[in-house]
């Protein structure tokens, strides 16, 4: 059975995140969460501590690798064999971005599977730009990311406005 | 790993459905295509002609089981033991009722995955509906479906409108 | 303050439903919930059984009340001093369908405003139609409709498919 | 320079319409504005009073040309010369199908081309539809068809319902 | 009868906040306009001087108080007892992140409301982004904009391009 | 008959602007390529080596005119007696960006039709920004620009990242 990616900026990762790795790794055998650092938006936490953030956050799974890489995607995929990339959707905008990189990855790479997952319900208006928001203006934002990554947030964010 | 599900009305199957199908065959263990009949909508093939020509379009892929069922899709899956659902997407409009099936079904099984696809662009604009309102007005669909079922849709339909 | 106006079809009223009629209820004075039956659509509960099954459902709200009309919504509403259209909003596509008839009935009465609500994300794939499916087909509708409201629907249509 | 061709049920004619026809006619030297019979939607008014209405509502255009066709659109196009298809467009949920019709067009007959125009905003919620349902529940729709169309709807459909 | 909240960024105000503005005035006892300043987007106006123009603009209206403020949206609204906020919708775009700052609020304070109105149809294309882009390269806008914020956008960014 | 304007950016022109030009010029007299240079996004390549990129791409028309202007699109046509704007849609979000610039274009010259043209459905995931982050990254973009536009892009950004 074939090995899954499930590719992100993580920036910090988020119980929607973590939904969708774990229905990941139920279906598939292996299971790699890999930053991608090649995207030009400024990232909060640096590689070294979102890694932290995502190792602590998925302790739990015993199929799941976390990993950075600033190449392309399909080449990252292809070096190591992974013929599916999982990607979550929640709304409309999502939908149309994410299929266009889809059709391209498909075309880079002809045997690279993109297969999209919806998040459970709870967390479809979660994003990690919103979450710094609220953070930023001192909102609460427990039960949307586990709580080392709550503590990550506000220390880096608390009361500083955004 | 797990086994595919892959569902719909297949009135007739189109290449479309058949560029998921091969997608699913490259990544499951084994993939069932499952005509559903419980939809409210007249079909123009009897579930015994739609299952012969899902058989000869996918003859030639060895872990493809063809079958009906006139039950819900979440108990056929449970007494199969197949925990992913396969849809194709092509736009926004399917998006948001597969999305919304996609949810309800999470909640009738919480462990039953839907895992969306994206077809071949050159696909991208296909659907059942649309073969047969040309064939109806007697335009070629020649290279969207398999010779078999074009000449099936063309013995039902030619020149008669619809 | 304004009297709003929640209208539907109602066939039949789901949790969906309900928590828009208490949002309406906790904001305007008197909420009206009425049945439009001049839709073209073939309902599978007589009007009078609609009105029966919301009576049961907001019987806890006081300023709550169940109507039915074969008229025009901007009509009705002229004649009762309702200021307010409240109309819940799941998807892209309700929000099409919806803006269209709010521009339309701002332009039959340009002193009536339409206000969207969003359903709480428990509910955002919920539909009356979808639950027809699942009873339909044997499946579960706990938690989705009051209790009532699913025995009616049992009632109605366990084992028949649909 | 090319004909153009303005295809739709007109069921009846709108002043949305009218707006995509006048603006073809500027930018065109011959435009067809032509009724296609082969939907398999039941229409209110027949092929011969649809073609009176729309007449009347354009006979102020010299370079119009009033016309019906249970044929295909390609093959219509084809016969004719015409190299443009014009089409309206309001919303998004048009602009999927659309697109979709347009491609699978474009795939019949690889020289013609499918030109899309938005409506005047004061017609951006306006449809043969929506017409039908309001005049059918005794509302006014002065200033959304011309005035005969008025009367035939109000003649076919008044206090009727629907 | 509740007060309601109509925020933004007001950069600057334009005839489709002036016309969500009134239409609030119409059905809440007391509306609060009030500019939210942590956004990360730089602004064209200092908040005092967008004070000024929503100050003139809504002059006509008795029970608006204009406001801005550097905090979380919900927190301002529970500290003033204001249980509605009123946002103006035009697209799809809109509407998904809208959607998702309305459930995020319901999560932090879920007795807070949020009601979408759509604009008049006359302003469904205008935003404050447009407008700049139009004045800066020396286009009207005349009927868009109240005519001091005219003469104020003129004043900052006449022929200057942007 | 009438001349057209196919504006962009073009930063690069790529295989799907090429598409729309050529369907443009088949179907119009003359055929403005414009770049417009007001937009507030940083290009990759100045506008002299846009102009160049685009010249040599489209040098198989004859009657396509490549330029560029800093000022606003609706005066540059009424100077050339240009009638008609011409753009490619690919998705929803392009829709509805794209209907917002047409509705405000019309009210800036309501002589000035905007037409929507649909790309080659091979290049419907195909867009300038995509092609620059493929190239940083080192990936392959043979197919989707023109031989020369891909070496131009090499020599730009190759092995760079983005």
């Amino acid at each position: 059975m074939s090995d899954a990616l499930v590719p992100g900026s993580y920036d910090p990762i988020t119980n929607g995140h973590i939904d969708i790795i774990e229905r990941s790794a139920r279906v598939f055998d292996k299971v790699w969460v890999t930053i991608f650092t090649n995207s030009s938006k400024k990232p909060l936490f640096s590689v070294e501590e979102r890694l932290e953030l995502i190792k602590e956050a998925v302790s739990h799974l015993d199929n799941v690798v976390v990993d950075s890489s600033e190449g392309l995607l399909v080449d990252y995929a292809r070096e190591r064999g992974i013929s599916v990339v999982v990607k979550g959707l929640r709304a409309v905008s999502d939908f149309e971005y994410e299929l266009q990189m889809a059709q391209m990855n498909k075309r880079l790479d002809p045997k690279l599977e993109t297969f999209f997952v919806t998040t459970n319900v709870e967390y479809s208006y979660l994003s990690s730009s919103i979450i710094k928001v609220v953070v930023a203006n001192g909102g609460s934002i427990k039960g949307l990311v586990p709580k080392h990554v709550e503590e990550a947030l506000v220390a880096k964010l608390d009361g500083r406005g955004c």
